[in-house]
């Protein structure tokens, strides 16, 4: 096959056959393509998109560059959960232990933060000692023993999308529906899952801002999980504000830890027993996902969820004194509360921005060899549509270099607008999938 | 500057600025932007387009990648001509001492043949001796002595446009009008002429089939000459069949020569002297086209065209023997007469295969590294619309290889199609815009 070819006939909106497909990532991935004329491609898919069969060659493809974890001998239905990411969302730390103590396996693989998100795997290890660099061997053990466990990418799973990835980052192809669904796709599908629940987050602090591409976006990812006989629930969310009040690593967990013993942190609670009520009704452990969402909350409520949460961390070598005495956890050097401008309600919040303030607090990266510090952020007090009065408390930042408090400062008061009008509030769940 | 960013902004169709093309050229010369960002970057060009501001500072960037000539001290208007490529087209030769022998200077640049086309420094090459690499000084000498040269392309003219032909050949991103236009433009530009008469074929033969996307490319080759300050015309011709009745190089160069002693090639001729007539015009030496070939005609006529051509052989250390006895050339080992295998009229050529047939006999190079057989060639006789006798001597084909022979025969009958009814000859000017 001519590469050149290839790509003309891409370019040309002619759709590519599976043999094409597996040919160009073959090559690809033995270096017989070279980088220039894959990105080449890859803009030419963003620009043509792809046709269902085309998204699951390149699924496929990408699937079987590695491993597909083999968890058949681990008992029970095995359902993992995704977010496209977002700013303020803890939610796998508070799910994964909820739906493994009513019985479904999640075996979790999650990424670190990069840009205003957030990553679980940053998150997870702000606890003292949390180890998310397993082997896939402790990666079963673990399932198997308490029913969850949440690890970073290894090698073996899809090398392909690593590679590619890195190629997209670079060359301005990120943004292409198949293009992310076959990297979404492929690392949980290799992972050895039966379920999927997906969480599309759209508006200011998601990456497709859009509902209406958040949209396309989660129908790709449908489809393209039924190909493959995956069950799959999809939510489209708001990500127009933080998802509860604490971002940055270790708050994102501490917020997690006072969820799961049974604070009510409303907007984080309720998309929470959503996603965890749809991971239990995939995982044939409830009749429906509302079902499973009363099953969550009763593990809540009876401690069990949380129980498991530190079972969780123990066996993944994390220091459970601080998921019990959460207060002991060590201090930011600098700390400042940030107060209303003025009166009004909160009409909107440019929450990409919330996200990179947090970053410059030193909760994120700009690039993947920046340092994080796991106690720095933000705790952001007030939802669109509330009321505030001038000089109230509107959020306290944190971080150990004094000069980021005051950019931070800055950002967040400039991400705010305010109205007289009283202002609707934001729906949280937009939408459920299937 | 940003590259991923300038990548992302160009692929979102947003215009680059000047400024942002100088940082991408310049940085790609520089070996600072890799080539798969820069593959990248083509192909949202190639989807995106480019509009007139991004048109004009590309070509003024690709020019001054390297030396503008400086042709001021020649006397007179320096014109040169362009043809986008096809089969049996050998006006270069024939215009090029035509209109030097009317006195306007013909500096032409020329290039090498790929694929299914032919091209002038190959041909040029068939004549024993003649060196088409030579410097810019002896160019100059040359054009100020005779009033024409013709050689290739050297390094310190547009530099840039070498790597990104390089690039573009091979990521299927060599058909985009913007692309094309800056390549063809900073080049004759750099050549130091003051005005340019375009052939833009169209047909089965050209690279732009369609007449429309021929139109296309010609205003936007004319829209960026004038922004430049060049006087311009451009022909939209005819290439649905071979120009003249002689493809292959030393049998274009023969063709060259009956022409320029007064022979009826009734195509070949026509569009030669509405070209250097044209040329003519561009130069100040005619007050219209009509008047240019009203010259160009008595030129022949007078044997002074031919003269200079003898004269431009001479001075490029071409052996002129051949020319004056072209007979004496050497001839290919074998030889083949095709025979039309029905009666008819003819109503169609793949002219693309009649070229691949010329490139197969050894007149053609797959790679750029493929040699030339600089004798081996196709005489092809019957024009669309002839009336055909079953039997009747169609083509030669020459070469060789014997085995060659046999292979061309099938192209060029294969290519052929005839009719019952009488067609409607070819018109081979479609179009002049200026």
């Amino acid at each position: 096959m001519n590469t050149v070819e290839l790509i003309r006939k891409k370019r040309n909106g002619i759709a590519l056959s599976k043999n094409e497909i597996q040919f160009l990532i073959g090559s690809y991935l033995k270096n017989k393509i070279p980088d220039y004329q894959f990105s080449a491609l890859l803009m030419a898919v963003y620009f043509r998109g792809m046709n269902e069969t085309e998204q699951s060659a390149l699924t496929d493809t990408m699937i079987n560059s590695g491993k597909i974890v083999d968890l058949k001998k681990i008992k029970g239905m095995k359902v993992d959960k995704h977010s496209t990411g977002g700013v303020g969302d803890k939610t796998s730390m508070i799910i994964a232990p909820i739906a493994a103590a009513a019985g479904v396996k999640g075996p979790m693989i999650s990424g670190r933060g990069l840009g205003h998100t957030g990553g679980t795997l940053d998150k997870l290890e702000s606890i003292p000692g949390f180890r998310t660099d397993l082997t896939l061997s402790q990666f079963k053990n673990i399932l198997q023993k308490c029913g969850a466990v949440l690890i970073g990418q290894t090698k073996e799973i899809a090398p392909a999308d690593k590679l590619i990835y890195a190629l997209r980052d670079v060359t301005a192809t990120v943004e292409s529906i198949p293009l992310i669904t076959a990297s979404i796709m492929s690392k949980k599908i290799a992972e050895g899952i039966d379920g999927l629940v997906l969480d599309v987050k759209t508006g200011s602090g998601a990456f497709m801002s859009e509902e209406k591409d958040a949209i396309k976006l989660a129908d790709s990812l449908i489809r393209t999980a039924k190909s493959f006989d995956k069950k799959v629930i999809a939510f489209i969310t708001d990500m127009n504000q933080p998802l509860g009040n604490y971002i940055g690593n270790w708050f994102e967990i501490y917020e997690s830890i006072k969820v799961l013993q049974g604070e009510k942190v409303k907007d984080l609670l309720e998309l929470s027993l959503n996603l965890s009520g749809a991971m239990i009704f995939l995982g044939n452990k409830a009749g429906s996902i509302e079902e499973g969402i009363e099953m969550s909350l009763e593990l809540i409520q009876n401690g069990k969820a949380f129980d498991k949460f530190v079972e969780i961390v123990k066996l993944q070598n994390g220091n459970v004194k601080y998921l019990h005495n959460p207060e002991i956890y060590p201090k930011s050097k600098f700390s400042e509360k940030i107060f209303a401008p003025k009166s009004g309600y909160l009409s909107s919040i440019n929450n990409y921005d919330i996200g990179m303030a947090a970053l410059e607090l030193g909760a994120g990266r700009r690039t993947k060899e920046d340092k994080i510090e796991p106690k720095a952020g933000i705790i952001f007090y007030p939802k669109i549509g509330n009321q505030i009065g001038k000089g109230d408390v509107i959020a306290e930042v944190f971080s150990d270099h004094k000069t980021k408090i005051e950019i931070a400062r800055n950002k967040i008061l400039d991400s705010l607008t305010f109205s007289n009008e009283k202002i609707k509030k934001q729906k949280l769940i937009k939408k459920i999938i299937t």
